[in-house]
């Protein structure tokens, strides 16, 4: 009915819309349902998205593939999610932090190198073979680079139905910060800030 | 120092004992060090137990390998865990719940037929292939079986550093509750019973 | 108004509808007031559906009456709530949780044995008698069982307003999971699974 | 062992010494134990003390007997506990607020006027009857008042371990606050609020 | 649109109509959206309303300024507000309680004796000169008195969006309990209730 | 007593070496003891730091003064915490989060132009004046530009003990992160990126 709607709509907007930045609200239900729906079965528990997840290799540069609330709606109220990544030889996930939750990294192929740094600005870095498992913790700025000649696969989990992600360089680089204050910010001059911006702006 | 391990300790007690039925406690730092460590780097955040599972098929039966805060510490306070889970054909995940965090279950390999009950007693099942994402509530019981004839390898995450397990056959016939009161609750005689308990205590 | 009635029909639905799995949300707010009520007095908060409770003596069998959300409206986000139960002689509380609560046992009237069993599958029993006080801990497997020649009554206190309930035999027996599922789970064969079916769907 | 024991002390002491604002934290095991304890049973779970409570009639004025973490240690993490009230006829549980949780009374014999006041000073009252039950919520002031020719008893539930209690008139006319503040603070002069302080010095 | 309308104003309503007793509930989104609004800009995280209490003197008595929610609808889910507290000479804020935060005083201005009384009504004074910090725990009753020949101005931080008051004075005398419940309960005579009550009702 | 001095040091850890990425968690006492204190009394629970920040115009650059957990202990488990921020003409707070609170900033003088950016990467700017207060919602990047001729001042809330801060410059280029790493990142060459880390490393 009618209240359903607005409820699944309500929580489908918290959940997808923006990034938080603490755990999610538990519910006191068993789940939440969706709009109009009188006959709900299995098949609402159940994302079919990462089928081809588990049947290519990795293609150009770094993707992921997530099965978080926006994906599967049966997870708002869940405070779990997972994702698939991929990378190429020689490719980035730039550094960023989730906002909503540590990342679990298991890395099903392929080698990375993995760092993150903390609140104190200590950087920890490790070399990750297949089968390893690497924690980021929460709100942490963190990075992988799969610098070895093979793709890599890793499928990672999430304690949040969406973790959300604020990305360093398109946060600060990609969105009109003022050239004046990113100078005095990052102590340098105006022309290698504004050549940042122009690099991130494709 | 000493205060570290009694914390770390602490902590360790309280995730690896028992079962919690609520969301992990937040920390309030990065991550919580290890007692009697002065110098930390990359390696106390990686848990390398889990090479062997992608680099084997399954045996006989139904496996789990968990990394959790018991196998990884760096987890503590991060609410967040995964297993690997594998099955032989015909091999059963039976009837458990897991107290402190919903399960989203990623088939990598083989097919499942999964189930849930809701707390309104109405079963939820579903028939899984490779790549399909299954969400298991939080609370509820629910099972997997490999019913085809190969084996079935699965990747689940968890919201909890130690989500726990509650087996149902195990904990009301095998732990000794009187065979009266579980004859008057199953609504069958204490033969029945007898049986049960005996086919469980192996 | 319109607002306050999607509110207050959602809150009910939330705490209704199906069993949650951790502590409740808190209120921002004295209480929830219901929807179209102009002049709210002391009778919103007032449940006098347990007058017969204590008024009359325990019938056949094992009876549970609540004042939970569903009943007292008000107390949705009052995180508490409580129930009268009430045994007749050798009638028994089957193996149950609550997801969302542990339940303090007050033994008003007569005798009963208790029992819950912890995750690491170890039994605990007491014998109760009256003015007993008794925990059950949060999401373990525990019941009740009036073996003594007299009727017995019971107040619980629940640090939910809709702590739920899982019932074992129910959920697991009379469902609908496949009998080869539970014959495997429970180490037995299908005419056991078949036989504690028939007798659980009356 | 001695990592134990401090962290039952510990435990111990946030529970008994002071009163909290905010619901109890979560704890990540079935439950605490105590220190230097190698076998727990049923007993650990039991708390006994409640037994002349059931076999007694109230006596003079107003009491309370509590059965919260302080009685009983297995409380702690629970977020339960609940109160057997007792009033002679005539008497009054002045106006007090319970920092932790909501509470629900349950009125066993007899009959009271209570009465709570929310943060817009609005006042609400009720009369109860035998089996009301009546919820005060959260924070608020409210009293008791048996002004009926006979006694009373209550059953009462709350949400947290170790509800607390702030008494109006001890914290405020007890404690030695300036009797010029007060004297400002309640638009009268300073023979009245000696007068109050007099009265309740006994 | 109009899910964001409800539930915006259904935010503002737990945000202002009433005081809550726990900590704010966490969003999942960076802030909430008013309704109809398509084009959300900084003046939207701003709120003017508090330049004059920076460009003006106090004036009679105490008074206070808030910044919350109901003033900065941005607030809502944030978890943080601030007021800016002026005391004459000789004034007094009152004895009070926040239901959902502590406040940390710091003291711009003059010079304060503050107080407050812990839940083992023990009392806690300290005489104030600028500069000075000053918090006042969770839930306890607490005030100020500006004892000094000169102004005081302090500004106050507070951990919720809406932290709420409980006036003792307002709450107790001046909602209508009944004289002789309060006259039972301060251990006193009706006349000096009916005295205080006269005093407060101006 | 030593419990007293473990339970104090463990907490002022948590609180002063790293920062948290969500709530602080609520503690179940008025409030936390600092170990061997036999009598405590209002001098606990002030802070007398700040007093110079009142009495002195900001001097070159950017400062920040905290009354936090580390400073005053006694916010311990009270969630909120205060700073005064100083700006001399022309001088800027770089980008950064605090993972654990929102930021309420109250101008007290001068003027500022602030922005931050959402998880949307949207740039929300405004120029404040005297007496105006602005929310950097929680986890997101941010900043403060005095841009005017003067100086400014600052006081701003936080939701937490110890909201902590990661400086967005430091963590990225002074910490040792990999140059090839970084260049793949943000995008641009090893040239740019070594010009930055020289010009932060001082």
């Amino acid at each position: 009915m009618a209240l359903n709607k607005v409820l699944f709509l309500m929580l489908l907007a918290f959940a997808t819309s923006h990034v938080a930045t603490a755990g999610d609200p538990d519910i006191t239900s068993d789940f939440i349902l969706p709009p109009n729906v009188t006959a709900v079965d299995g098949s609402f528990f159940t994302y079919t998205g990462l089928r081809s997840a588990v049947n290519s290799q990795p293609g150009a540069g770094f993707s992921v593939s997530k099965a978080a609330s926006a994906e599967l709606p049966a997870l708002l109220g869940q405070s779990v999610s997972l994702a698939v990544l991929k990378y190429s030889a020689g490719s980035v996930n730039p550094p960023h932090t989730h906002p909503r939750s540590a990342e679990l990294l298991f890395l099903v192929q392929g080698y990375l190198e993995v760092g993150f740094v903390d609140t104190g600005n200590k950087l920890y870095t490790q070399s990750l073979q297949p089968g390893d498992v690497f924690v980021f913790p929460k709100g942490l700025i963190h990075y992988q680079y799969c610098n070895s000649g093979s793709a890599a696969v890793a499928v990672s989990a999430f304690g949040s139905a969406n973790a959300g992600t604020v990305s360093v360089p398109k946060s600060v680089f990609a969105t009109g910060v003022d050239d004046v204050v990113l100078a005095k910010s990052f102590n340098t001059d105006v022309a290698t800030i504004q050549k940042l911006k122009a690099g991130l702006a494709n």
